[in-house]
């Protein structure tokens, strides 16, 4: 978790609400983890609320030195309504849908990284809500809705129905390319120079740090360091998937190939062949200089560890594990042109 | 196929039409696959029509004990238009656009489950549509909308070119969730607190009977029984897709893992490890207590059979299958937290 | 690439520009690789600009023999606004968005195959643009869209953030099924009677000839023949994602399994078993009739051949190429019913 000197997180934004006014979703278009002193001041008049003011807004968008923030906050003033404000002097347990969302979107803004926000209750605090492309709609409210846009001639359509919504609805981070939306939720993490192409995935607090050529699923938890290719189709077990207790990495300038996988953390350089599936319990052959004849391990004994390459030999089917000769140069244009 | 003392389907709802007059799809919020009194002696008056009135809906409105039948009729008559009705007092071969789009409300409403409903002629009955964020168009009046469209501003946005629309535009069943709802096709069978992720796919005629994590594909005749868990990117043959004569179907308390695919319908408590396909045709050794050395046989003598543990020996390359000696627990907090 | 005599392309549409006038994308509803007498004649009057007028072009419907362009003509004429018009008398490296966007639309258009026009410079000349359900936004101006269109109640939907949008959007092809847009990029070639179920995938300049079902992934470059089946997750190596220096294609009447996925070109009636990854330097046992006991061989020595059955063998984990014995006779309902 994050220290406490390093967090006083706050966000001013926008919410719908069910007809019988539950908070759906919250939209913050300028989270921050840290307030600077002149957030600081503002937050002490105006923090224990749990909404805000046009006109406040505009006093803090003159005071404050974060031109983004002044930016955002006075697009966010254009309209005379009530915004939502968030403020959390402390990384505590999720405790709102506020909450929630400010968190998701301070992942998803990189003022946190995957594993260092403190998320606990955050299912119990995310509403089930039903995604359409004119926004949400609680599911008690939507078949009416349905029905009446329907002989309007203007059929909702759903998107999703969850409690987690895509990512780029709420924070576009710069630097990256997302194919198909759909597959990114609010709360992952892509640093500059990602692409995410169709049959990629990222989950809420999992990311990558980029730059990356993301075509597989990275799971809640897991995270892949620069300069690494989750080639198509490609998995990463989670801990809520079954995946046991292991919390999975990936480092940089690894390869996990197409329709590959893996449930151990990987170190740096490390090659997994396309179609590969490691789990903690694989029987491996290690094959290095110590073991010219291979050395019978199970994978879990490999975890974290670098410059590894996993194979199953086409003749024996064993799976393989050799000091990885390939150098791993990923082509800058590789990145460029996918 | 369906007891005919079971069967007596009706719906009533909005049809959209192509310029020329063809019916596009049809979208009924409260099918029935049987009549009650009142509906029976309302259908014995208007069921040979093809449309009703506003005023007629209304009074079986008033009739019918079904409140949640009455609620949605009641919303239909909001506009005095005309409302398409269908009524099946037998489950014979699909013989009209309005007939399909019926049975395939009925499954996706747990009216009835996959396999039960008489679905010849589905295929003829459904004409491609292109689907847009703003409704369905036909695909011969497609490229003229889309041309004043853009001249607007208005670009037409696609979601599909298909016979079968989404699930989530027609039916939100309630207790599931539907990462990404253009992976659930209108016909699937979604029960109580199923999970549908994003690389999940539930074809129609296809489901899972609740409670379920689906992040793998279940094809068109697929079903899936409780507590089973379909892992990322896993696959199931399905009878129209070169899997042969065998339908599959999936037990109770099963695990498929990441990246993994079945070719037999499988019983109870199995599991299928991450990675591996397997087929009728693949030679599996046979481990249990009768044959401690291992019995070689096809995977198909295994078809339906239960607790059985699939595995590829990652040291031999050999297919083995051992009785299930790990108690599939699944956790609840598996099913909340993803 | 093309002959000199084979190419005379042109294009007249409408574009997306930024708030700062840059081109986000541009809409040709009838393209043409060829320019006929009429159109050649009007193109040295008018093809040297970058707009047109809809008297201009008005007057081309009406000189044209070619009716499908006269209709597209007189539709963007309906609007007295600037049009624009693009005409490439070489095939040469792409100057400009624009031209990136006309040559996409010749190969979805079916005016020309994957492999055979001169893409140099495409990535270059697409910006990357945030697609949203109301068209293209500039990057730098989305987020005071989104405060703005979020005070108002309308959010905006955010499909995708790529320099490639979705093919559907631009280019409906005749006799094609897609059951989710966003897996076929502009650019993508399908042939006639191609259906792409919802896990299929195809990239710009990539394609299938026509009849296929395409459940898997095409990526850039690879092309399928006709009766060819991709299987539900199956992978194909492109020459840009680490797949070395061989080009994919993949023959008439293979099946390429679910799960599976192949490194090497293949040949007509090729098949590869559910869950099989062959890359080139898979070793390959290869039984027929000179080498019964099976010869040791390279899968890359085994491209582009025909008649080829890709296994693993379940009792000794040994990648095994036999003759395909099984007659692939792919049955025409399949096709129909998926």
């Amino acid at each position: 978790m994050t220290n406490a000197s390093d967090f006083h997180a706050f966000g001013i934004g926008i919410a719908s609400h069910s007809q019988a006014g539950a908070m759906l979703d919250c939209y913050f278009p300028a989270p921050r983890k840290q307030a600077g002193p002149a957030e600081l001041s503002w937050l002490q008049q105006h923090g224990k609320a749990a909404t805000t003011t046009a006109d406040a807004v505009t006093a803090l968008a003159a005071q404050t030195d974060d031109q983004a923030l002044a930016k955002a906050l006075r697009a966010l003033a254009e309209q005379d309504a009530p915004l939502v404000l968030c403020a959390l002097p402390e990384d505590g347990p999720i405790a709102s849908t506020a909450e929630a969302y400010l968190k998701l979107h301070l992942l998803s803004h990189r003022q946190a990284r995957p594993n260092t926000l403190n998320l606990d209750g955050i299912f119990a605090n995310l509403p089930n809500v039903v995604w359409t492309q004119t926004g949400p709609v609680a599911t008690e409210d939507f078949e009416s809705r349905q029905i009446a846009a329907r002989l309007r001639g203007e059929p909702l359509d759903v998107l999703a129905i969850d409690k987690f919504p895509k990512m780029t609805n709420y924070v576009i981070p710069a630097g990256v390319r997302i194919a198909d939306s759909s597959r990114v939720r609010l709360g992952a993490y892509l640093g500059d120079g990602t692409t995410v192409m169709h049959e990629g995935f990222i989950n809420f607090n999992a990311g990558a740090l980029g730059p990356n050529m993301v075509e597989g699923r990275l799971s809640q938890g897991v995270v892949m360091g620069a300069n690494s290719d989750l080639g198509g189709g490609s998995s990463t077990m989670g801990t809520l998937s079954g995946g046991g207790e292991m919390r999975i990495t990936i480092g940089e300038q690894c390869l996990i190939g197409a329709n590959a996988g893996t449930g151990i953390p990987l170190g740096d350089r490390c090659t997994i062949e396309a179609g590969l599936y490691i789990t903690a319990g694989t029987p491996v052959l290690l094959i290095d200089g110590d073991n010219p004849e291979g050395q019978p391990i199970k994978a879990r004994a490999l975890a974290g560890e670098s410059d590894l390459l996993f194979i199953r030999n086409g003749r024996t089917g064993t799976v393989e594990c050799r000091t990885n000769r390939r150098a791993i140069e990923l082509n800058a244009a590789l990145h460029a042109h996918n």
